[in-house]
């Protein structure tokens, strides 16, 4: 606690994974000299309260970013222009204000239309997650060593955006700078795509009538269970997600069609050179993603396999 | 080493992930008085003489069968029946002959083609694996709270079957009966399918202009890093799964446009309940695998989180 912290008062608004996961990394790394938080359900405020997810919770949006240098909306991307319209009257000039939301262009448009020109507004994306919600469900890790991307509008003030680059990078996240438009089609298939087709699968399995669900179940290790992670998100976060960046979506899903046509064909056709060419290039991306440490060298994502006991004699 | 082992010779064909994960749990539990293993490359061959895989290594699949009470095929679904020709004429009468294919009623046609009727043959298929191969990416505890589905044919032995089914208990597994032809309809739904579309996005993603290969890395944490586990897995097994098994995979791919269509529909007509209600739908079946012990509870496949490291103030 030697230091000055880097922001006076940080305001966040939704304690859910996200929210909740900044406030315990805020916490823990002293960013604040005051952490107020809020969220729209009441029960969360008052687990908040329990579980002193902030040094004070505040009843409303607009009470939570008072005198506030920083304000962060952790909510679905369909309600961050509502967040935005009900602090306007009450953001302090010169604080930054961005958000977490999944989707940027939506959000920019949405949130600018209410924003202050005295106040520094740069949407964030921080690329991380798991499958939980709500505010227990947050921790202060959950961004180290991912990606959080930046949108700052056109004129963003780059002492602003150099001020939201450091807290992110004090949570042990990279940072990169990207167009708004840009983000959203990189997303749409690194995670809205990726979403969408777990989402269907699974629906598509629980669904069968000559395979029962205890099957599914049961069986799910041969591939089927890893799916089912990023098809337990959250609802109301993912439906927002793909109304917000409806059109990228929908262009990847012409995409993936196509490539699923294709080998659908080398199916129907015998055609096992084709499968085998695709097979072995896709199996080079993996090592990709592992190489850069974004996801765990051991095998099975590293889950744990119990040791096998000798029957007594 | 006090008790009888309950195989007197145990011989694999075939040292991959599953070959290799067998030696070492048979060799670890003491299921054979002798085993003997054997692979068609002769590099493997000399690496599981090096990690010393088997008691003896054998050069070529008639030696390797001789006198073995239990023989198990560990090989691509493609060249089952290859090896059933190769062993048949040296098989030693009363052996139970298996295998591990993800594929049943192929195998079960084209091995049975060539094996005598003085064995027993049962196919097996334990449903685990990672997405790693070879000789030295097997363990002892792969099969370890699994299931194993045998897929005996009309009128095989009771008491084969039954000492099958001991061996794969030994080694951790759950075992389940079934008919050849349900299995595969089954495990098209929770083993082929799922590593189809993993497959196909996972190329998708690869192939893409406006996006790079590299920001496709960066950001795959948003979801796309999972598919990219399962399409890793070996090209060779995987093209003969598919070309195996075409008509079962062909039926739930067509079931899975379907889905796939729908949710496309609703995003496209904002019909943002109708994706609530399916994202609502599709969580709660994690929770039945997670409550059955075939995933983590823990979020994220209990994947590490680097902790967080104030800086020198």
């Amino acid at each position: 606690m030697s230091a000055t912290p880097p922001f006076k008062r940080i305001a966040l608004i939704g304690l859910g994974l996200i929210g909740s996961s900044l406030a315990r990394g805020i916490q823990q790394l002293g960013l604040a000299g005051e952490l107020v938080a809020t969220d729209n359900s009441a029960a969360v405020r008052a687990r908040a309260v329990e579980i002193k997810l902030a040094d004070r919770i505040a009843d409303d949006n607009a009470s939570a970013v008072k005198d506030a240098d920083l304000v962060i909306a952790c909510v679905p991307v369909g309600v961050a222009g509502d967040v935005a319209k009900s602090i306007a009257a009450h953001l302090a000039p010169g604080a930054i204000v961005s958000d977490v939301g999944s989707v940027k262009a939506s959000v920019l448009h949405a949130m600018s239309e209410y924003l202050p020109d005295n106040i520094h507004f740069i949407p964030a994306h921080p690329v991380a997650g798991t499958e939980n919600s709500g505010p227990d469900s947050g921790f202060a890790e959950l961004f180290s060593n991912r990606w959080c991307i930046l949108t700052p509008p056109d004129g963003a003030d780059p002492a602003a955006v150099e001020k939201l680059t450091g807290f992110w990078a004090a949570l042990g996240a990279n940072v990169e700078i990207m167009q708004a438009a840009h983000h959203d089609l990189v997303l749409a298939v690194t995670s809205h795509l990726p979403h969408l087709i777990a989402y269907t699968i699974v629906g598509t399995a629980d669904e069968l009538e000559d395979v029962t669900r205890s099957e599914v179940l049961k069986f799910s290790a041969g591939g089927f269970r890893d799916f089912t992670r990023i098809a337990a998100s959250d609802p109301t976060m993912w439906r927002d997600v793909f109304l917000a960046n409806k059109d990228a979506v929908l262009e990847m899903l012409g995409t993936f069609q196509e490539d699923l046509s294709k080998l659908t064909r080398a199916i129907r056709r015998d055609d096992g050179d084709a499968l085998f060419e695709h097979f072995t290039r896709t199996r080079a991306i993996r090592r990709g993603i592992v190489s850069i440490g974004q996801d765990e060298a051991a095998p099975d994502f590293g889950r744990k396999h119990q040791a096998l006991t000798k029957k007594a004699d």
